[in-house]
Formats: structure tokens, C-alpha cells, sequence
């Protein structure tokens, strides 16, 4: 299906899953809505903070159109959530009943994107042949402070088998704009990691020590995980696995 | 010298000198300090126009260090100008009278640092060999707009050896927090520039067309020009050439 299309779905409420699979090889984008108050400082942090926080577009107060898709952020995604004061509220198909005219959103590169590449070089994901959530978690690898927003990074992280460890870090260093190359390979407790089998986001999938490294990535759950600690009055972001379809090739 | 003793010299008024060829090895940056209710807006310029725009650094409202020198931002130039309703009104050794607590400072890229690694590889770039100041233009290539910010690209222009220009290109490629590879090569009315003899800023030095092209990079006065476009209240910069010394190596 054309991005167009699936947006139009979405739009009409006929459909409200997962956007992960859906319109292959254009890219897909993790969405936060914040007052105007707000963006600068968290502009800013995006740009100290470029691997989890790569931002691919910017809608200025009063602007619902993106400028790499043809779309109403208000509608055309699939699931959104509502946080108030930094605790979620409910997530809602639309925001039309929401929507304020000094919102910012910011449209931030996602995972999607060098997993796609990844896949087609041959390289081995184990959480897509589970069909599972890639697993998450807390570090405490401090971000850059901008103003407000301050806090650990979130990371994901796929076991990769040792001898696609190179072609990988290879790989994904050429996506920027999707969390580029890795930020730890190896030894979670490293990064504050105590257990890999308890993932605070996502689900962990068993793989054999022997075969296979974890590998972790800068995650773009992680301006939404700093953007809650500020509390802002209002928030609201995609639902997770639920992005934005742009018409923008990957 | 050490950056650190140039800019109390600076910091005196001991020294108001231009800081080309000061400090060699040292990053030199462009600055430009605008009221916080244009912040957003102007740091979502420079995202959307990175070439002209290369953000190494930005100093939040009430904040008067920056992250890459040990500075105070206030006095540690050799000369600043002051803008008020984009119309400059005086150029001043420091800004102790008219610093605002809710200004926001930029720190840019400048071409000094590849100008530099050019030279070190033997390119030869005339406007240094005659030590006059590049020449710059206004073009009618469009920038990006962020809310008030809009305009036209401003480029500095060298005249490159023909057999040097793959060099250039090349080396310049790697510097993209110093305007990275030209925006344009040769053919300057495909830009506007009606007179390459006649540039808006800094001067033209002649040069023999059968051996040299012109070429053209995104030049750090644009945010500058774009800035006076807006007619803010309050904008002040470095005095042209007058740049901060910070203290990364190049």
C-alpha cells in the first residue's frame, strides 16, 4: 500500500495497528507534540543528543502538515498517546480533541530503518524472526542537558551473531539519521544494565552467549523517557510501534 | 599564544585585532546572541540549513560560558556589533552595558578551519596569498525558512586552481561544521551573482580564468542577514573576523 493511502486508513479510524511491516522501504518517524514553551529547550537537547534524538522534521506552532509527508499529524497516525503533567492519560486514535494551536512537533529518525537494512544484507535479527518488540532499556549513560531536559539515555538492543558484528557496526554508521552505528557492544552491566533478561521497554528474546553478542543502540524512546521528567502540562507522542508513514524512501 | 591568554588579552581591550591567524590549531567560531523568544525559531533555522548554519555550540538564556571555551562570552571577543530593529547601531569591545539575562547565544562554524587544512595541503587560495578578506555574495539560492527566519544564501568565493578544485572539494567535504563542500562551482550568474567583481562583503581579488575557477561555499554571514531580516529588538555579533577562540583543536 502507498504511504497515502495507509495514512487514509488511519485517518478514518479503519485501521490501528502496528505500523511496523507496513508501506516497505519509506521512512517511518517517532512523533512528539510539545507547548511551544517548550521547544527550544527540547530542540536543543535533540541537538546535543543526535543519536537517540535524530530529528528528520520540525512542525512549528500552528503547522500540522509535515514537510516529508503529505499528511495531518492530527489523524494519520495510527494510535497516539496523552500525557498530562508527565504521567500518560489515555492513548486515542486522533487528536482533534487535543490539539492546541502552539504545539511543536518534532518527527525523529526511528530503528526501522537500519533494521530494514540490516535484514536485506542478510544479517540475522532475532526479535523480527520472533516477530517480538525489540527490547529496551534504562542506562546510565547521562545525555547532554538542554535547559529542562535532562536524563539517561534508553537503548535497544538486538543479539547479533559474533561474525555479523562488523557488518553491522558497518551498517548501521551509515544511518545518522536512524541512531547510526551502535553506542556499547557487549557487557551490559557496563552501561548500567543489570539484567538483559528484564527489559524496562519490549520484550527480550533467549539467544545463545556462544553465537551471539548484545548489541546496543541509542533509542528514540529516550526524549520521550527526558521529556516526561520535565512534566510538561501536556505531551502526547506516538504510541509505541505506531509511527508516523512518511513519503520520504528510506 | 594559548586561547586562553589571547582572549584576556581580549577581555582587557588590550588586543581588538581581527583573530585571523590567531591561535593556530583552534577552532574559531561565529557568533550571533539573540533575545530567548527568538530562540527556537533560529536554532530550527540553522537545523534546516546546516551548510551556512554549522551549530557548534549554543549558550541557553542566562548561561555565559560556553561548553568549547572557557570563556565569558560577554568580553572574550575582540570586537562585537549591536543591532537594534536590524539596523546596526555601534560596534563595541565588550557588551557588559547591554547584556540581557534572556539572551541566547549561537556559536557557528567558520571557514577558517578548512581554509586551514587546505592550505596545509597545498592549495593555494588567493585572497590569503594577498591577505585581503574573502569576498562574499548574496545569492538567490533559498534558504530553508523557520518561522521569521527567510532569505537568500550568502557565499564566500575562492578561486580555486583547476587542478586543484577535486582536492578542494574533497578536503572541504570533511569539514561540515565549517560549511562542508562547495554549494556551487563556477557560473556565478546561476546563483545571481551578476558581478563577481563586486562582491557585498570583504574583497574581490582578480584572478586569471584559463588557470583558476571561481568557487562558492555557504558562508556564515548568512544568519546574520537572515537575522536583520527579522529586525529583532536586540541581535548582537562578532565583529566581522573578530570570531571567538575556543578551546577545541580543529
Amino acid at each position: 500500500m502507498e504511504p497515502c493511502t495507509q495514512r487514509h486508513q488511519y485517518r478514518e479510524n479503519l485501521d490501528s495497528e502496528t505500523t511496523s511491516g507496513k508501506c516497505d522501504g519509506y521512512l517511518q518517524a517517532n512523533m512528539i507534540t510539545l507547548p511551544a514553551e517548550y521547544a527550544f529547550e527540547f530542540l536543543l537537547f535533540c541537538q546535543r543528543n543526535p543519536k537517540p534524538c535524530p530529528v528528520v522534521d520540525v512542525l512549528e506552532a500552528g503547522q500540522v502538515t509535515p514537510r516529508i509527508a503529505d499528511a495531518d499529524i492530527r489523524t494519520d497516525l495510527p494510535k497516539y498517546r496523552i500525557y498530562k503533567n508527565g504521567e500518560l492519560e489515555r492513548e486515542v486514535l486522533d487528536l482533534k480533541d487535543v490539539w492546541q494551536d502552539d504545539f511543536v512537533t518534532f518527527l525523529l529518525g526511528c530503528s526501522f530503518t537500519f533494521e530494514r537494512a540490516l535484514v536485506e544484507k542478510g544479517i540475522s535479527l532475532l526479535h523480527q524472526e520472533m516477530n517480538r518488540v525489540v527490547p529496551m532499556y534504562q542506562t546510565t549513560i547521562p545525555c547532554e542537558d538542554a535547559g529542562r531536559f535532562n536524563g539517561e539515555m534508553v537503548v535497544s538492543m538486538r543479539a547479533i551473531k559474533k561474525e555479523e558484528l562488523d557488518e553491522t557496526i558497518r551498517i548501521t554508521s551509515k544511518f545518522p539519521l536512524a541512531h547510526g552505528a551502535p553506542i556499547h557492544v557487549g557487557h551490559p552491566s557496563e552501561i548500567g544494565i543489570e539484567n538483559i533478561e528484564n527489559p524496562d521497554y519490549g520484550e527480550f528474546t533467549p539467544f545463545d552467549e556462544e553465537e551471539r553478542i548484545p548489541v546496543f543502540w541509542a533509542c528514540g524512546v529516550t526524549p520521550q523517557y527526558v521529556g516526561l521528567n520535565v512534566k510538561p502540562e501536556m505531551m502526547v507522542t506516538h504510541a509505541p510501534g505506531h509511527m508516523l508513514i512518511t513519503d520520504q524512501k528510506e
